[in-house]
């Protein structure tokens, strides 16, 4: 098996924003990059172009591939007959966001949200003048549960979108058919469009199956955007490289008379050759890194339970995320700036995932067992220093 | 001095599309792309990242270096005072054009191009449903000219945008202080947006300077878009990075009520670190460059002279392009397809460049002297045996 694992000396070397966001005594466990190499043929897809220093205008077939090698997948692995035809690459998710808000809703229409949430979906509502429609996931004691009761009565007349994020970002909810179909069921109903974003399918733990929505028959398909890339699963979020899916030749055109192709500008070739090779030859590094994951998932659940109880937390379905609800522990502020400063530990944020957010941390897991048991060990000392400086 | 040339074989085992696009037997002289490596420290850049695997979200600070490097470069070789905080990354100019008519114009409203011009030019106008404002080149027998009189004429009342193409694709012009002076004029006057597609900046011959066209003062700055990359010069155009330069504040508001930033997409890190490197430390190679430019340009010149002088060709005064205007010639057909099948050379068909573009091929010219000789006989042996037949 390929080795994927990096030293703490090699993660410091890097460049990017995830290692040298703070200062070297902080273990940042925020932005969700994992901290391992690239699969071996993602770098040799790279090599091929650095070797030839072949940085010209890219083959002109490489966004055909590109579509085709989505498209198969999708089939392979979840029976879904994605239309190569019907894909746009684009360089980004959030790019997505912003341009399906303008597209489908004009300003002050409503968008829905499930809460709390991947927070460029909120920056886009807000930024492009639309309205959020919340829909709260429904924590039901087991797990955090799509809310469709609650869905129903939010939509108003004047709500265009309903944003999926499945696997949900950051609570780890891998939806099931039951919940899916109930929300396309409403979303034909109310004559919405699905954007779903579904970038984190690559990673789902054993009994738990992703399910792209658009997968759920041709009613709900017709009016479903699905956003996806390589880059969670294969962990090249830098390279730029991902797609939009439109369920219906319709709706494209829809697109495309506000959004003609090239206004959302051109995906790199690195990025597109990377996301080629990492869809096509990137499965057995995927796997191994599966099992990493889900051990690091079993160590934080474990940890939790026996040393920070309070702390309400369901293990993650998919994702390498593990939303923490630590409004029991009663922190002092905000427990993002609380284990900043007192743990060293940089987690996400909560407060920037929406109004339910708050007192929530986010802990990206997708590291060496040596750091995230540090990460673990220092947030546990931390927690029970507060308790002891409070009696 | 570092060896950027390329053998043939070395430029077939490319994946890009100019040398894949057509079959083995054709010289590929279209696209601009340079047959050359990348400098040295760009491809220094990308190996530091491409060794670290360090394929994650990049460091925060990237688009600010990007900004600020710009705008260095920009004092320092036009004595042009950039603002970095007006400055937008994109992925590419093609994108600045539809975005700023967009953002600028409403459908049927004009824009204006001097033709034969780059091709998505047209396609924008086009594909956004603004109006051709068509101001051709005047070839005034030494030279093609800004036609400033022909502007006055053409610009309506309807009129909003109007596009300059300098160092200009495909003629090669450096415009003049007197004719960039004369056409920011009128654009104050008759109170256009001016877009300044300034890619070619850096390859310009001895004997000619370029001027950014918004540093010819605050009025015409305050209305002028400019859009640059690195990737002309020094010739990463896969690695998609590139920038639009607002001259006012007021100007980048105005685009930004259009565009929220996010929705134009993010530019990916090795892209940014590439160009940050060449406009950093790329200097000795882009001079190198250069040189074999002027000498490759000066071939053009002198073989053209003697043995086609009835193509009307004025060497280029920037760019590595050359603008053949073969209607003397009165080959059958179009001169794009009579080279390609009868002389097995691949130029840029001219009849994509505008009306004014038929009969007419582009000559990429920035290959080894080699190739570029092959090129030039299989040219003129094509002529004469066409001439042959026809006697």
């Amino acid at each position: 098996m390929e080795t994927f694992e990096l030293t703490i000396d090699e993660l410091r070397a890097r460049q990017g924003t995830k290692w040298t966001r703070y200062p070297a005594h902080i273990l940042p466990v925020w932005v969700a990059d994992m901290d391992f190499r690239a699969p071996e043929p993602v770098q040799a897809a790279i090599l091929r172009l650095v070797e030839r220093s072949d940085y010209g205008y890219g083959p002109l077939g490489a966004r055909d591939s590109l579509a085709a090698v989505f498209a198969d997948r999708m089939q392979e692995r979840y029976g879904w007959a994605a239309d190569p035809q019907l894909v746009l690459p684009i360089s980004e998710l959030i790019q997505a966001m912003y341009a399906t808000l303008i597209a489908y809703s004009a300003p002050g229409e409503g968008a829905v949200l499930q809460t709390p949430i991947y927070p460029p979906f909120l920056m886009a509502i807000e930024q492009t003048g639309r309205r959020l429609v919340d829909n709260p996931l429904r924590d039901d004691g087991t797990r955090y549960a799509l809310d469709i009761d609650g869905l129903r009565r939010v939509v108003d007349a004047g709500t265009r979108l309903l944003f999926l994020c499945n696997p949900h970002n950051p609570t780890g909810r891998v939806f099931e058919r039951a919940e899916l179909l109930a929300l396309g069921e409403l979303a034909v109903e109310r004559d919405l469009v699905i954007v779903a974003d579904e970038i984190h399918q690559d990673l789902v733990y054993p009994g738990h199956r992703h399910i792209p929505i658009a997968s759920l028959g041709p009613e709900i398909a017709a009016r479903t955007i699905t956003l996806t890339s390589a880059t969670k699963g294969f962990n090249i979020a830098g390279l730029r490289c991902a797609l939009m899916h439109f369920g219906s030749p319709a709706l494209k055109e829809r697109f495309h008379r506000v959004f003609p192709e090239r206004l959302l500008g051109a995906v790199n070739t690195i990025g597109l050759e990377a996301t080629i090779a990492a869809w096509r030859h990137g499965q057995p590094w995927l796997e191994a890194v599966l099992r990493r994951l889900h051990a690091n998932r079993d160590r934080v659940t474990a940890f939790l339970a026996a040393e920070l109880p309070e702390i309400t937390y369901y293990p993650p379905e998919g994702t390498y995320l593990a939303w923490l609800d630590c409004r029991r522990l009663a922190l002092p502020g905000s427990p993002y700036e609380f284990f900043l400063d007192q743990a060293g530990v940089a987690f996400g944020d909560g407060a920037a995932f929406g109004e339910h957010g708050r007192g929530c941390v986010r802990l990206n897991f997708a590291t060496a067992p040596d750091i995230l048991d540090q990460v673990l060990t220092r947030t546990a000392e931390a927690v029970k220093r507060a308790r002891l400086s409070r009696v």
